[in-house]
């Protein structure tokens, strides 16, 4: 084979999960040109000579969603040589977590909406380029990081209470837990802020926040 | 920002772990030009237009170190903007897993060596590019893993000893193992394959086999 150092065009696609309506959502974009033309597809960049691959996920979240220091990780680089018909070229995909208010409270791209996870996923919506993989592997990922780490409290605003939280769990996890193995497993990671949840539509709640961990 | 669609040198880099003389050991070549004369480095080739990543990752392996058909799995995307003096260059990183006699009896490459991680990670060996950095992140990952993976397989030969087991499961983990607890932990997913290994150094010694996995 010859080995030239050949240039191929790089993508930054980034997978914006949060939960809005009791479901996992996915910001998407529709595409205003060929080739996929009016397909959904997941907001993305072409990478840049002077940013690293961080930058322009930050910037593609940025210009798509007015979000900015919000949860960011690296999913996968996806590198099929027919994912673009175009020309060569690769994606590295990011993942993104939001609490809901935020993500209404910020600067929604007109072009952007959410759509729920399982609609994309079974395949009743078609995404431009191999989206679709992208959004499996990243429902993998985040279905996986919930059990050993705490992304799962990336979804709720600062204080919230335990039902509320739960939820949150059992949407990410796609099953139901019992109330009482949930309290036993999450009381070390919060503390009550000492403020109650009062509203017309459900009992007073004790507020929570997450525990800082010691330094 | 112009956003143009920049094309960028993808480097496609092979992290091959390996165990031996009790450690866990890298395969670095020598760099033969500059820039980095002379220093080792991840073996590692330049993607091409036809070919996946993970294609680039085999034939990496390949013409390295003989090596096929081994644990390969994708690490990480280092994209730093100055990683490379010559030119952008991004580099999607691979992680491998060979049990150190098929790699004795491969075609290694005259300019590849074995060298202890513990001895790169240490800061002893000056490494080309940000290939420290990758090997971090792989020895991390590889931490990680053995936890809630049966990768540790992938170190030892079709048959083995319990004790030549647990020995990769501690050299992985960094930490000495009680026998009673790896027994416990193993025994589920090993074999007696009925045969001993005997030899001079040792008493004769069970030999297992990983248990496969019910269909």
């Amino acid at each position: 084979m010859n080995t030239k150092h050949q240039k191929i065009s790089v993508a930054v696609d980034v997978l914006l999960f949060t939960i809005s309506d009791d479901k996992l959502q996915i910001v998407l974009t529709k595409r205003s040109s060929e080739p996929f033309k009016d397909m959904y597809c997941l907001p993305g960049v072409s990478l840049q000579e002077n940013e690293t691959p961080e930058e322009a996920a930050e910037r593609s979240l940025r210009e798509r969603t007015g979000l900015t220091d919000i949860f960011l990780e690296q999913l996968y680089t996806f590198g099929d040589t027919e994912r673009d018909p175009r020309s060569r070229t690769i994606s590295i995909a990011y993942y993104a977590l939001t609490d809901p208010d935020k993500l209404l409270s910020s600067n929604l791209n007109e072009a952007a909406v959410l759509m729920p996870a399982d609609r994309i996923l079974s395949g009743r919506i078609k995404l431009a380029f191999d989206h679709k993989k992208i959004i499996e592997y990243g429902r993998m990922r985040l279905k996986g990081k919930v059990s050993y780490s705490d992304i799962a409290f990336e979804f709720v605003p600062e204080d919230f209470t335990l039902p509320q939280l739960q939820k949150v769990y059992e949407i990410l996890l796609g099953e139901e837990l019992y109330k009482a193995n949930f309290r036993k497993m999450i009381s070390p990671k919060v503390e009550a802020t000492g403020e109650m949840l009062t509203g017309l539509a459900h009992r007073p709640s004790r507020l929570y926040r997450r525990k800082k961990a010691r330094p």
